[in-house]
């Protein structure tokens, strides 16, 4: 039995469909669909001798949620002690030490732990709001690191993702379509060849309010595809059977 | 009664949504659904003293089609002979000579009819596939240039787009989305703001064969929207509520 420390207005959720409990924290850091589809979007080399790193790793949702889909290591970089300690422990609580393991620091420090030009994968869910003087902060220090590009931006984290990855290395981005031009030219402009958008919709019939983007290092340029839109609530305001499956395995 | 003179090949076709007759020829050019949802994607001020530019306009197609949306002057622009000539007969055919104007002639010359700075709206359906050596090159001349790079590329025809429109004047451009991150590019570059992304998909659960842009000129950067995708055909593959509205008006 695996004892557990929680600490207080923590709580253990479950994702089901992947058997994966984690700790979370309304006040402090709690992950939402957001990581369940870039977890899904990504695709990791089966491969035991494999590498994927998950930069603004939060809680660690990410890379708990792709562990079922590689034999190989997976590293979450997370700046914020009081996330990384969570991520830790919920690895413990899965029992992944030996798969996943918590780095604690900025990510223009990542090469103190995984060297330049090695890594397969990428993830990132990144803070979704840019640091503009007139936004509305939000007051928790955690969230507002967590949700507002304050201690990194979009530029530094998209350099810092295309320095880790290898030649031919992917990389996985879930963003804001607002910020998806940016995301973009961030990305041509540091040798990642975007591939793959797709789009997020909360409903049918309604605007995106997310999206999820593969690029290629070194990738040809040119050949950007978008795969079918994936909606998330049916007219019924009930999951999508895509989201269903996502949030609680195939029924 | 209107005589209208038809040439060898061609034919009268029809766009019952709006009443709109248009000559057309397979072996010349025959618009197609990317004109139709072009010309419905456009929003064209209701104002007589507008003026909206249709480039690479082929038969007409879109230039007719948007007539409907406004009081104002439309310009349709179109390089090859035959086909100016199959779009001034529409024009006449539909009886709209004193709102829709063709004029022959590449359109990096289209300031000896219409002053710079001076446009509302610009719509383009260009030529969608890039004229790289080893493409292969469709051997019917009209149907060559029409889908090839071969008399202007777009690079060209985004510079010509810009340079037409007014401040906060707006473009609308159809294209493959293999070419949407080159279209956002040089557009970006040319003081066009993308504003409105809309991904066409064939099919539920089909990657996007189409897309239709909006951006303006001199617009604030960054807020790009993207309206939930349209579907051609349902899943019997039968057009769409929105599709066959679009073709044969509301039901």
């Amino acid at each position: 039995m695996i004892v557990t420390t929680l600490r207080p207005g923590e709580r253990i959720d479950q994702l089901y469909s992947q058997d994966i409990q984690i700790i979370q924290s309304p006040e402090v850091f709690a992950f939402s669909l957001d990581a369940v589809l870039l977890a899904n979007f990504a695709k990791l080399p089966l491969r035991a001798k494999s590498q994927t790193v998950d930069l603004c790793a939060g809680n660690g949702a990410v890379g708990l949620f792709m562990s079922h889909q590689t034999k190989g290591k997976i590293a979450e970089v997370e700046l914020q002690p009081r996330l990384a300690d969570m991520a830790r422990r919920s690895v413990a609580l899965n029992g992944l030490e030996d798969q996943l393991t918590v780095y604690e620091g900025d990510l223009t420090t990542v090469n103190q732990w995984i060297p330049k030009d090695s890594v397969d994968v990428v993830t990132c869910n990144p803070p979704y709001f840019a640091d503009l003087p007139q936004s509305q902060k939000n007051p928790n220090p955690y969230l507002a690191i967590a949700r507002h590009e304050i201690t990194t931006d979009l530029a530094t984290i998209v350099a810092t993702t295309s320095g880790l990855l290898k030649m031919n290395g992917k990389a996985y981005f879930v963003h804001r379509p607002d910020r998806l031009l940016q995301l973009l030219e961030l990305m041509t402009a540091n040798r990642l060849a975007p591939k793959r958008v797709r789009l997020v919709h909360p409903k049918p019939g309604k605007e995106a309010n997310m999206v999820l983007v593969e690029a290629i290092k070194d990738g040809k340029p040119g050949g950007l595809r978008f795969p079918a839109p994936l909606v998330v609530y049916d007219e019924n305001g009930e999951y999508s059977a895509e989201v269903g499956a996502l949030l609680y395995g195939e029924s």
